[in-house]
């Protein structure tokens, strides 16, 4: 069976854990514990896996058995993408896929890793405040999100399948509301969501349903 | 022909253009200037093509012959791949795939966009050191590269094909240089790089040889 390397409140494995679920994936979650011990994600052991530090790792077998682990929640779902097609999250003709991607990327890259944990930590450390900063970045890349969707959407942010862009919206909206952004500006992505959270798949990879979650 | 806004010194259009290069693909420039007129990118005109006021953007047409306009690099490479496929950027075993989007989004989820013109401003703006904070975000992120590449590595950055983790490493390299980053501390990084910079591809993208280059 796999192992996802996961965090609870990573919004980065809530990704793959949604893409895993989509795509009825049988995994089991080995939780990394990112402020405990000083962060465990950099253990020399999980070091070793991942050097980035971060969750999710991927643990996969080629085809000899042996393991070997994929780091960037976007490789891995990429990954899934290839190997488990039955439940396609991207769509067939390349300028829709471009749709897809343009989305998540305008969440992976422009929004998550400048609010992600060591850069927040780093704003603290030079006297800025983390809160607002974190606020003031998820707003703003939010409003870009909004207005692709906006053109691209029909029931799901592209078109009316399910693809990785929702994959990463509804957690990307979880990180929004941690730092209190109003969300009643994005009408579209918060329409969208409603409708993913109700799908088994997006529950069930919830933080608050991890088995490493704290109250 | 397709038509990429682009500035010269942007880490993410150089990407862009030695995918472009590497395929063999006919295109030209439009330049947006992120610095004069309050940066061009925030135009009324541009913001219609890229929501989120970034180059690069890819003009493409569907099948009607209509214009399509993809933003974020990742998306644009990724669609370049699809399409254009004689000149293949990414192995063909999925593992191995993986691994090369390990590598580049090692670069473009969590260096990049730690270190690009709008954060900078705002640590500015916050009392930061805009030279500093590039600088240890970019050797920090490096570092984890280096050892990704030191496992994956060939005469390129994964096995013995140039792919587009190598196109995402020298524009971050480039942007190294100018955040005085210590580079012998990356002796795989350099080498490969080298190698690289002997190319066409990689020679005719570069920053200075672009038509809005600046002395």
């Amino acid at each position: 069976m796999k192992t996802l390397y996961s965090y609870w409140r990573s919004s980065c494995s809530y990704r793959v854990r949604i893409a895993l679920n989509l795509k009825g994936i049988e995994y089991q979650i080995h939780p990394i514990h990112l402020l405990k011990e000083g962060g465990q994600q950099y253990s020399d052991e999980y070091k070793k896996l991942n050097p980035s530090c971060k969750v999710p790792t991927l643990e996969v077998f080629d085809e000899n058995g042996n393991s070997v682990y994929i780091s960037e929640s976007t490789a891995i779902c990429e990954y899934l993408e290839e190997v488990y097609s039955d439940v396609p999250l991207l769509p067939k003709q390349p300028i829709e896929r471009a749709k897809v991607r343009a989305v998540y990327n305008a969440i992976s890259s422009n929004i998550q890793p400048i609010q992600n944990l060591p850069v927040l930590n780093k704003i603290s450390e030079i006297g800025g405040n983390k809160m607002e900063w974190g606020k003031y970045w998820i707003d703003r890349g939010l409003e870009s999100v909004e207005q692709l969707v906006t053109q691209y959407r029909g029931k799901y942010c592209v078109g009316d399948q399910i693809t990785l862009a929702d994959a990463y919206l509804v957690p990307q909206l979880y990180n929004a509301r941690r730092f209190n952004v109003d969300l009643t500006k994005f009408p579209n992505l918060i329409e969208i969501e409603e409708r993913l959270l109700s799908e088994w798949a997006f529950d069930n990879a919830k933080p608050e349903n991890q088995l490493d979650a704290e109250k």
